[in-house]
């Protein structure tokens, strides 16, 4: 194929990797035929009903088209455009949305907190929470965004989100989930979709699939469903309200259906704890931080940088210190793509 | 399937149908193996190179989800918050996308012109494309946008756009043509996609696909290539840069290879032709408007519209005049659907 | 005076007046002394009292620096960024405002209604509230805008504004009016205040004064006070919270001080009156529409527009049909300037 | 006089001062005959002229109604939606507008850096200014914004401002000066107005005037006078165009008569120098920062801030570590207004 490499040799990004046969083949069923347009098709509503059952609660859904409109459309709901989302520093709508959330939201202002592994420190957030409330010459504090598995995937645990929505709900702040690794998250953590969102206090779910699966389609999941018109309004404003719905809908149906979701991200993160093992024996490599899900940091010696690289390996390593890499796994990774990866790293540290 | 009618009744809008056979063979090629994302593999690639071929000359394109995206992002490139776009009162970005134009711009001003078959009156528009213009007080007139084929189904003459471009032109303003079903008015006109659009003046074309044969990819071709990093920055910003653009790329690349584009217009357009000559035979049947493309108006006697109705039949019939009636055919259409409906009618008309 | 022409000829506008010697008496008195900034000083919420006094009820009051922004605050405070705003199609805020009001409310769409006098028709309106709603292919129909007195110097009844709030609220819209010129048509009426505005429904008001005798002061007064908080944000944000608000609070305390108020409107109504009467007078020259404010068309021979012109006379009369001239009289209007003027046209018509 | 205190002990900051009578004369001499709205008048014309001839070339000027709504204006002149605005973290425009960048510019990105005295690290600056540059995922670094003197009351030396303009223009960026204290920066610099920005680089600048005299009105000088066009839209769109600009005009015309803006300041500033040469000689008392206009930080004892508080006095003490306290002098401050002061202190400390 003239798209894609011979070998699975990038580990930039799980968005590289192609989609799920079962994707495919429902795709394929809801190609003929007709169907109402925009999402008022019979498949739009199944998928609607089975993340009901997947988060034990009546849900509304919003299917768009990518991540970023997921999570813009979702802090548009949560915040006025003189509030403020309280953000971790690494997020990716702080840095990757080439500013979505600020067009979304009419000019809301992101503000960026620190904590380790990407996760917003619970310090900082209680004082941010309450920085200048109610006072007309700041912005005021209105939502909290976490990402779940974080930028640095690493895996919030379910007492850590608990206590961040309780301080964003004692301040009368809403919860928003950038869940674009949601599914592995959830493999890493072995709890219930429930207990890791609404239950924790998650008002509005970014629920990804893009990185774990599909295609072209990510979804909104709704547990405040007092927001569910006004986003109906906002997505079909944002040029997000697919005429052929059923496409979204056949992507998620499949995605869904006998766990692939699940089954898919507990690859992915498998695949990053056998590179995670593999490199914890080679002595020239330094392990960085969490890798609960499926993406892996680690520190290597310049040469192995250029060797990888020169074999046609693609990943990130100039964007942080000298040394620092990113390997990021995906659903369609390989063990024989990992060892292969693993004996190149052994090569040239050598 | 569940998704679908038995039978094809649904005439409200060529968005019921699913997608052809070769955009489904496409994405599955497109399913496995490795690509890099945003648009910068390969297929994307092809597709510029195709439209390129297409249009005569080097142009750049930008796939996005849907035909509101394309023109709301058009819209933006093309006029300052302060601006106004000119448009046919009946048009699909004046009244069908919730504002998205709004939106996108910043809260420029749509200002809407009449003229018959729903286009624009080329002397309303010389009026409105100098009024007030450099007043401070006023918005500023910037870009006329003209459907092709029209909302009624008319489609323009190549005279006639050149005419609507040359005034936009000396005004200063610039010109975005919204070609949801641009490969119909094509297959109509028998001219050249240069012609129809950049050698008529049009700077910005949504090239729309999805509501002749692709599932979820419309696409911005930019002619005034200027336009083309901005319109890269609004994209991403606006949640329309598909992570796994191959699958977008895939739709296009089998969409315009072997004419399919066209030939699948041409095949609604025929069957709306056919409908047509049907119902000029049918006496209580009163054709209005000018029926170029795939859309088509008529009066109907109450009875036979209730008729219709009970049968299962679905079309619009209650936002004009009583007794005026859409119907709209799509590349899925077959000579058997639309003798079925001929039938009907006559069934309730006699 | 360098900036004033030696003799008072220009009938183009109210707002070209200078202000009040009440008025300047006051701002001298604030000159010195410390005061508390962003309205938190005594003599703005001395403004407040005063204001629930004229209109029976508390208010709260947003002091600011032009019409243009009491308008657009208003409007965005009652529709969201997805709805419509129902307006006629003369008036200020949908043609000479350069798109204020779709700036603040981040994009939402002013539908043009027609009806006499640039008043909203009130069948009209009736269609038009309730067009659509809650399809999300469309705008939101979310507030009525209405201007009283209107752009052609008109005044609204009791009984058509009562009417027009009635619709509004049984569609569940909101009722905003622009009362750039309130206190004519409160003059020209003889109601009260409050009969006017929020016991005929009206939400928000744009309190004018710039126009009447003010120098740089205009004010929103909120009837509905939930409303209150939000406008604040707003107003402080859109960079209108005047630091030494005791400076647009001591022009308004003198403003409403001894009916000041009332009498520079009475007085400019009366010279359109007496403009008028004197006109009629003059069998060359025919009297246009109503005239119950301070504003008043006619037409007038090509040889009479010249004469005046060529005189230095300024008023508007190149905005419509051949003839048709705009006089507009202001509190400081003498009846010396309306009998040169008047003597000035039979001159040129005898 | 109700709105202020018998006594002047509000030293908070400048905006609580009055203005000067050379301001109230001019505002009474506008008060009568007619003048073109709208800024068409002479007194807006001649304003043009002297601050053209105070920065020695010809610049265009905006007369908007406050400091926020000019730096507002500004930014969005000077960046695309999709654009990053670096400034200082302290900055007013980051802290204390509530957004209004955000809202102006149409969701721009304020990029906050680090630096002491609130001036930006040269440092961080050349690493901000080509962040992600040209990266459609992040936002793209657009304009540089410094605040002259900054919010601690520190001036940057000509050589500091040329340093950052060169930076800026290095990389492509457009540079705003934030004067909302311009005026006590020059006096403290003893440069020329020339010399402190467009000569350093400065595109547009915020020319403060309300903090350091007038009433009710700021100014926007531009010297990229490409921008002009744009940036009168922008203010009319913003509702920040006075119909009666004369009276805004009047307030900057005797502002620059006679140097009264370059007295007001230089007083203010002398009157700050004199409060920190008295706090010098107060042991309990610890300097902090530069002050080298009129705002003063130092340390005092918690007994001294609580006496002073229970006097009466008024200052900011309680938004930094315990302890910090910040003094504002103004115009009107009296050298026996900071001897008070002083000794008040000297009691609560002994």
């Amino acid at each position: 194929m003239s798209t894609a490499s011979p070998a699975a040799r990038i580990f930039s990004s799980d968005n590289t990797a192609g989609t799920s046969p079962e994707i495919i083949e429902a795709v394929t069923r809801a190609a003929s035929g007709q169907a109402l347009p925009y999402g008022a098709d019979d498949s739009t509503a199944a998928v609607r009903r089975r993340l009901s059952d997947v988060f034990e609660r009546d849900v509304d859904v919003l299917l768009v088209s990518t991540g970023s409109a997921a999570n813009a459309l979702s802090l548009a709901a949560l915040t006025p455009p003189w509030g403020s989302v309280l953000c971790h520093r690494d997020s990716h709508i702080n840095n990757d949305e080439c500013g979505a959330p600020e067009f979304y939201t009419a000019g809301a202002k992101l503000v960026a907190l620190g904590g380790d592994d990407a996760k917003i420190d619970p310090e900082e957030l209680r004082t941010a929470a309450r920085h200048k409330a109610g006072d007309v010459h700041s912005v005021e504090p209105s939502v909290v965004s976490i990402t779940q598995a974080t930028e640095t995937g690493a895996v919030y645990t379910l007492d850590e989100i608990r206590t961040l929505g309780a301080t964003a709900a004692e301040a009368g702040l809403r919860l928003h989930m950038d869940g674009a690794r949601f599914a592995g998250a959830l493999a890493s953590l072995g709890c219930t979709p429930a207990e890791l969102t609404w239950r924790a206090g998650v008002d509005l779910l970014s629920f990804g699939a893009t990185k774990n699966g599909t295609m072209t389609a990510d979804a909104i999941v709704v547990f405040d469903r007092s927001l569910t018109a006004e986003l109906a309004f906002r997505t079909k404003r944002a040029g997000q309200l697919a005429a052929k719905m059923r496409f979204h809908a056949a992507q998620f149906d499949a995605y869904l259906t006998d766990d692939l979701w699940l089954r898919n991200a507990a690859h992915a993160n498998a695949m990053a704890a056998r590179l995670q093992e593999g490199l914890k024996a080679i002595p020239e490599v330094g392990l960085l931080g969490a890798a609960d899900a499926n993406i892996l940091f680690c520190r290597l010696p310049q040469q192995v940088i250029e060797g990888l690289l020169a074999e046609g390996y693609a990943f990130y390593h100039d964007r942080w210190e000298p040394g620092v890499v990113r390997f990021v796994t995906s659903f369609a990774t390989t063990p024989q793509d990992v060892d292969d990866l693993l004996q190149a790293v052994g090569r040239h540290a050598g």
